[in-house]
């Protein structure tokens, strides 16, 4: 079989390829607001079946439906499994977008959108690989399967449900993660595990009103509460304070730290577009990643009480809220991050606080030493002339853990993003070049993986 | 001259009157954003002239007019003057009014609307009890000046250069403040002085943008930085931390604790409605009202930073705000008190936190002893039936100081308030009774004034 006749393919088809993808952003599909979710889920699975895969739309109890698409391969047994999602983030703040969020807009050699690179872009890279080995070689040589959620960026809060009911549909022997792409040095970067997270919101609560602050002398004030309680979980140094957080952390291996040597430097790009002189505690170079990927966070995400208008008002808060979310490295886990968070604001005297909680993923690492991690780095190698990046953990966070820890496989992460894509911001934008060669990449990677 | 013969006048008149009240109540003027500013200070210009003042408008180099009247007597040059506020409070929340806040809608007894009572209330019993003397006796007893300010609401940001400017109009000696009324045992309550106030805003700047939170180990966080200097400010057991801030707090007198011996509990009332087991710190009895009276305050007016909407959002947040005000007591100082803060916060390691300086007033009182205030509790037990209950300051803020300290004249509190009254909530009410007894009680004040 030749990858040549296949790569072929893929430049002549780019311009339909292309199309597709358009056509795919321009579905809006924001799962926080419940946007566009079954049209868009319909589109993804016609979308497979145009390709030949055969498809199943799998619904759990509540939450969006997952788009399940495999083909299987005549060959051999082995089964490589795709996990992307087709909801997007909302695209707000709408007046700082140069196209319209959902217009699908090609300029400068570039397809903008929300989604037009997370996660649709890596969707539709993969499936085009696949669709270019039905019509050059006729079929694929490996089992492939699609797993497609819906609620990715709300923190895949159903998926678990469906990962043990359908876990014969989830089987496969290694599986590759929705995002990745180039550096500024345009070299691959791969990811083999995930940070994970724990959301939380606290609130303070005093009086039943509201009163005037001439008050403040007898009257409880719910924003001096949360600001107290607040400053005990984490101190100045950003030492997070509360009772064994650290327990169960793992220090990175000499092997992974061998990795972060490896990495080469952004920091003073995104200082400068960050206008700040330095990192916290002045880290920098491998002390710098070792913070990010392998230290727990503590991070106030949002605070509110009170008058926030203009000018002054004087009131005396009856309520106050903190948003917060934990990153929690392997070996820690959401569950005892919580129970932590509940006895020590109990044993410092904030049992009166509310804590509320929202969504949580687990840590998760493929180990560098996995075969599948070296055969994914020489295929990108291969495509993109440069050697791989191999990031460890990736500072963000998923639902990855249900594939590595519970069905068991390697997992990584590899796509066709690029520095200035802009995920998650206005103006996301996917280079038709870095889409054509992640097409060609996943090609690649299926046959590598066959052999 | 009979004091009998104006009360008739008093009761035979009372609908006439009460029309007046609803005219101006139902006349906007809520200074905080301007509405209906420039028409209700002509309103309040004409219901003077038709009573037989002769009127000004005094004007500042900004800021909302000043309404001044004032009314000669031939037999004396001894003159009492009348602060009062034609401004009123913003009427939100809209939805938890029973009649239109600009309505003047009369039930129950009662007149309702914004304003109702403080100040429009208070200030035309004041106006009526002037007209009452002319219709009756053809003249006052003394001079007697009107002071109408148009911004009390917003902390009378531009009166001090009015007051200097036409000094001698505010000539006096002695005056009766804005507020008062009677309390649960309808007991008529007197106020001899104010709390000072100082309103400031902390902004936490950190990053240029907002940024995801996977990359808390490295990128400063504001909030964190505002929750960590807000901790510096305040204890948990409400002491304040600002170096030297009690330096000017003067106890009270013995004679003041006297003063707060008599004052009759309404603890229990208070805890209930807002539903608090104890005050802060189990104050109770003497030792609260010292606390409410006689400390200074740190107060949290407000807070915000990040995502405040639903659920969880994990962002960094670049900014986050609080509003604060302390309120001062005598001899503390708005500019000393300042500039403590500024250097507390210097000295702290938090000289990054920008610190706006909104309004302020300083503390100020008349001390029990002056006859003034003899003359005033005798008038008030005579006219209600009941030994007056005097409180050597309000926990509140105003402008007394101008008039008190400046000008140098003794000041007291009372008015036509009741406890249902609501003031600066919805539903702000002024029982028709009270009303009518407040106007008697103003004639009842200038004829013993004037004796």
């Amino acid at each position: 079989m030749s990858l040549e006749k296949i790569y072929s393919f893929i430049d002549a088809h780019a311009s339909a390829f292309i199309g597709d993808l358009v056509k795919l952003v321009r579905q809006p599909s924001v799962s926080a607001k419940g946007e566009g979710i079954e049209d868009c889920a319909t589109l993804v699975e016609d979308m497979m079946r145009e390709i030949g895969l055969s498809t199943k739309i799998l619904r759990g109890e509540r939450g969006h439906p997952v788009v399940y698409g495999e083909i299987k391969s005549k060959k051999t047994a082995k089964t490589l499994l795709f996990y992307n999602h087709y909801d997007v983030q909302p695209p707000e703040p709408l007046e700082e977008w140069k196209y319209g969020p959902f217009s699908g807009e090609i300029a400068d050699g570039k397809v903008y959108g929300r989604g037009a690179v997370d996660n649709k872009g890596n969707l539709v890279s993969r499936l085009k690989a696949v669709q270019a080995y039905m019509k050059t070689v006729g079929e694929v040589p490996v089992n492939v399967k699609f797993v497609v959620d819906g609620e990715e960026e709300i923190g895949s809060p159903n998926l678990e449900p469906i990962v043990k009911k359908y876990r014969q549909l989830f089987s496969a022997d290694a599986a590759i993660w929705e995002f990745g792409g180039t550096d500024r040095h345009e070299r691959p970067n791969l990811y083999l595990g995930l940070k994970g997270v724990l959301s939380v919101e606290l609130r303070a609560k005093c009086a039943l009103k509201d009163v005037h602050s001439a008050n403040a002398p007898l009257i409880p004030n719910a924003a001096w509460r949360l600001v107290w309680a607040l400053n005990t979980l984490k101190d100045e140094n950003e030492k997070i304070l509360i009772e064994g957080l650290y327990d169960n952390v793992l220090p990175p291996t000499s092997e992974e730290i061998e990795c972060l040597k490896n990495i080469p430097s952004e920091e003073e790009a995104l200082k400068k577009e960050l206008g700040l002189k330095q990192f916290l505690k002045g880290l920098s170079g491998v002390e710098a990643l070792k913070a990010l990927l392998f230290q727990p966070t503590c991070t106030i995400n949002g605070l509110q009480s009170g008058y926030t208008g203009r000018g002054s008002k004087t009131v005396l808060p009856r309520e106050a809220m903190a948003k917060l979310d934990f990153r929690l490295v392997p070996n820690q886990k959401p569950d005892e991050i919580f129970e932590k968070l509940v006895k020590h604001l109990r044993a410092r005297g904030f049992g009166d606080i509310e804590i509320i909680r929202y969504g949580s993923t687990e840590p998760v690492k493929t180990p560098i030493s996995d075969p599948f991690v070296s055969l994914v780095a020489k295929t990108a190698e291969k495509v993109y002339g440069k050697k791989a990046v191999i990031y460890p953990l990736s500072a963000g966070s998923g639902p990855m853990h249900l594939f590595r820890n519970l069905l068991g496989y390697p997992v990584v992460s590899a796509g066709c993003g690029h520095p200035e894509s802009n995920n998650h911001a206005p103006n996301e934008n996917l280079k038709i070049e870095s889409f054509i060669k992640g097409v060609k990449f996943v090609a690649a990677l299926i046959s590598d993986f066959a052999s």
